[in-house]
């Protein structure tokens, strides 16, 4: 049995950041901001937490399934985002979930909706809360809804079926990455999507959110790897067809992918699957600057070379992350096929390096990926999380964005959106800050750039201070002509963004297809459209 | 100054078959039934087309973009369906528009709308009319619509800017496939899309229906191209934003692909291109059977080669367009690339062949897809559409339709409905015809195959005749789990299959989101949903 989540900070109770970890994150945070000592807070204990009275009940045939114990609405308050964190550490838990359910069945997601519908309940889907843009907090008008009930879907976590011959398997939405992996694992299969949630997400919010994944090129979003869905709204259950490929109007699946809790709840998909990579190429290139690094990814990306790896860092995320010494731009280049040798296109997406002035770090093997610049990004990327719990007890002030922007406006879009972010945290901390760039996806009409910042902020104005960095950030990125998200979804927090660059009519006929699958609007209320 | 397209018939006045491709595909027919002459008839000619009286007449602001000229009204009473032969055939006309629009602008098609929309006429949006689907007749409740207006979007034709950095360009709805590749041509670009109608369709229409192109593989269906859409509504006009990705809520994008003119006219869209390709490798390979090449084609498609070209064709297949001689499956394959010689990938291709029994035909050559069994099935297939206003004239019925599944179901699925459509001929006609097969895209999950089926019918009875047929081919695919269509679109005559295919409740989304764009329900009434 697993430690239970915590219910402040990242993964299970018991993990984290050793010593060492700790170490090397507060040198570089002191280096950074030029200070010695901090101003430390610690976030309330959970017994200590004060949790609104709850509003709601479930009725008798329900209660088996339900939960209002302490634990349980405090740890389904909140996902994971820095302003979460901030409110858990101020103790601040006015939206906990009156009930959190745990359905076993479809059946019991269909009574939970027929309960909370007639108790005019808000309804929040929940697969593992490591939403970070405000997905899963239940954050709505008080007035309208007579309480929240947060359905878990943990209970949902089987691999059902699986088909070896057109590799897909049905897979309920509950499943978490590692026990999804481990039911394909005996049958050689492999879904390869690991965004950096992976331990802590589960199918279902993957669908919901359009997560981006391992895959650097084509397979990025979770989007295509999906062959039909099964979703229940409070209307019913709808199910697509399993079909490789449809002509047949619009998709609809599409529908359904990216509809983040507002249409109905994803209990299951039958998902396109990978055999288990046999053969690797794997290396690090250095590019004097990040655009040149980025020029070469261009050559890759359109070169039709579908690399499984190839993501940029610019020389401070390189420094910050162990990964380079500051002086040079990295590439992380790698790729991987169950079938054949992957030589001759590792090969020539060397050459593409090279034209553009890149050198290769060493021999490109094929344990490439886990050694050298790659392996410690590789390691950075997964521990990265469980930074924050330390950082913001010191009221340093560290988030990341992501968006994508097509090549011809790449570098203006990147130096705009840095000089604003740079700005807003001078202005908000009264202190330099920093922000740096890696593309963590790539297309051949342009890139998937992910900014991080560090500002030191101050306890008691953490809130303040980030909404005025994060709203200047967004800001720029959406004037520049960016989207607001391109792999860590809308929630809560990026509709102000959201609503101005999707075009008003796709508004329109967004809320009218919810209201016919969900007419009292009761589904999230509040994430990508107003009910 | 091209001709203008034929009012019966495939392409333009003037093209057709010569009379060494008559002889040989009738020589094809007389051996397949086993006769030696047949009863002709021949369609009306132009001026002895009985139209009905039109209904209506533009106001005088619109008059300079409108016409009710009989040819006009004639041409685009119909697609390109068998159905739609015979009703030239035997000269009906009922359904002719009572006016055709060319608007110029967008603005000409807001107006047209709002004149419509005062008239109470429905409204059929028209790009290069090479429906197989009924998608552009103006078929429907002539008591609830006062007329019926086809708006064409022939002079809405231009690339209007290309971004060669992103590899992208912003083209007008109106384009047809010659005149789009033409434009691009000097920038050493292309799109790639080559439908069989390539040169008789536009790209509004390969977006409105999901179109399938030249891609085997990978960019099979025009979907992925599409960077963003702009699409005039009757409550305006919607454009998304362009962007090589995106994770905000559902893809906007995925709403106007394959809404075939029932939520607004697609004007433009930026669309994502390639380099013009310089590299090639193409073969025929020979397989006992076509399950064998089947199985050769899912292994190929599961080791991400991704080939531009991997076609099978059944042997009856092979032989009807001169491709083999009937004793063995042709796998038609080939690989290109703007950037790198593509030896490795075609070797590895051919591997996967030679291991399920297939033998290469020839020496796999930059040339080969237009030499050999490759070329002359390349030939065959872009002069096909011409055949039928041949050989209806002779009472023979012929037609395809198209599907995709996954391959766990695929040996299944091709018998029974291919032995479901022998039947339906035999039934129908009274004597046994041919049904044959090939697979024109192909996925890691499953196949498209493609069903050609020949029988030999009775003037005077070819509608039921047909109609029977068809009726028990889509009865069989849609219950042995296919689609109704891979890339055909849905239109008029699939309606009932696709009704069964979708899930009800996306056809109650779909139609709540129509209402809030076409509240009239004006926009192409029938197709898809019922308005």
């Amino acid at each position: 049995m697993a430690a239970r989540l915590k219910y402040f900070g990242w993964g299970r109770e018991g993990e984290g950041f050793d010593a060492d970890e700790e170490a090397f994150l507060l040198s570089r945070v002191r280096e950074r901001f030029g200070v010695d000592t901090f101003d430390e807070r610690a976030p309330p204990k959970l017994d200590e937490i004060n949790l609104p009275q709850p509003r709601l009940a479930p009725p008798s045939s329900l209660a088996s399934l339900c939960s209002a114990e302490r634990y349980d609405r405090a740890a389904h308050s909140y996902g994971k985002s820095f302003i979460d964190a901030v409110r858990g550490l101020e103790g601040d838990y006015a939206v906990a979930p009156d009930v959190v359910a745990y359905p076993k069945s479809e059946a019991d997601v269909a009574a939970l909706f027929d309960w909370a519908a007639g108790a005019q309940a808000a309804v929040i889907p929940f697969g593992g809360g490591s939403s970070v843009v405000g997905g899963i907090e239940p954050r709505f008008d008080r007035a309208r809804w007579r309480g929240a009930v947060t359905i878990d879907l943990r209970e949902l976590g089987r691999v059902v079926e699986i088909d070896r011959a057109s590799r897909a398997a049905l897979i309920e939405g509950g499943a978490f990455g590692p026990a999804l992996e481990a039911q394909l694992r005996p049958h050689d299969l492999t879904l390869r999507h690991f965004p950096q949630s992976f331990e802590y997400s589960t199918l279902g919010g993957w669908i919901a959110t359009r997560s981006g994944g391992h895959y650097a090129s084509l397979l990025t979003h979770i989007d295509d790897m999906v062959e039909s869905v099964r979703m229940v709204t409070p209307k019913g259950t709808m199910e697509t067809r399993r079909l490789p490929g449809s002509g047949a109007g619009p998709a609809p699946e599409r529908m359904v992918i990216g509809s983040e809790g507002i249409l109905g709840i994803i209990t299951a998909a039958w998902m396109r699957l990978q055999d288990r990579p046999r053969f690797r190429a794997g290396s690090s290139v250095r590019f004097e600057d990040f655009f040149a690094a980025a020029r070469a990814l261009r050559t890759i990306s359109q070169a039709g070379l579908y690399p499984a790896n190839c993501r940029i860092l610019d020389p401070d995320e390189a420094y910050n992350t162990g990964s380079g010494d500051g002086s040079a731009a990295i590439m992380v280049l790698a790729f991987e096929s169950a079938d054949h040798e992957v030589g001759p296109w590792m090969k020539r997406a060397l050459e593409c390096c090279s034209d553009l002035g890149g050198m290769a770090e060493a021999e490109a093997g094929a344990d490439a990926h886990r050694e050298g610049a790659a392996g410690r990004w590789r390691n950075a990327f997964i521990r990265m999380p469980y930074a924050r719990e330390i950082t913001i007890r010191r009221a340093v002030i560290n988030d990341t964005f992501e968006t994508a922007i097509t090549w011809d406006r790449f570098e203006r879009f990147h130096d705009s959106v840095k000089a604003a972010t740079l700005d807003a945290i001078r202005n908000a901390t009264g202190r330099d800050g920093q922000v740096t760039c890696r593309f963590t996806h790539v297309y051949p009409d342009g890139p998937a750039p992910y900014f991080t910042f560090h500002a030191l902020g101050r306890h008691g104005r953490l809130a303040e201070q980030w909404q005025a960095i994060k709203g200047a950030a967004s800001d720029a990125l959406i004037a520049a002509g960016g989207t607001i998200t391109h792999h860590h979804a809308v929630g809560r927090q990026h509709r102000p963004w959201y609503d101005r660059e999707r075009p008003p009519l796709f508004a329109a006929a967004l809320k009218a297809a919810k209201a016919a699958l969900d007419p009292q609007g009761m589904l999230n209320p509040g994430v990508l459209i107003d009910p």
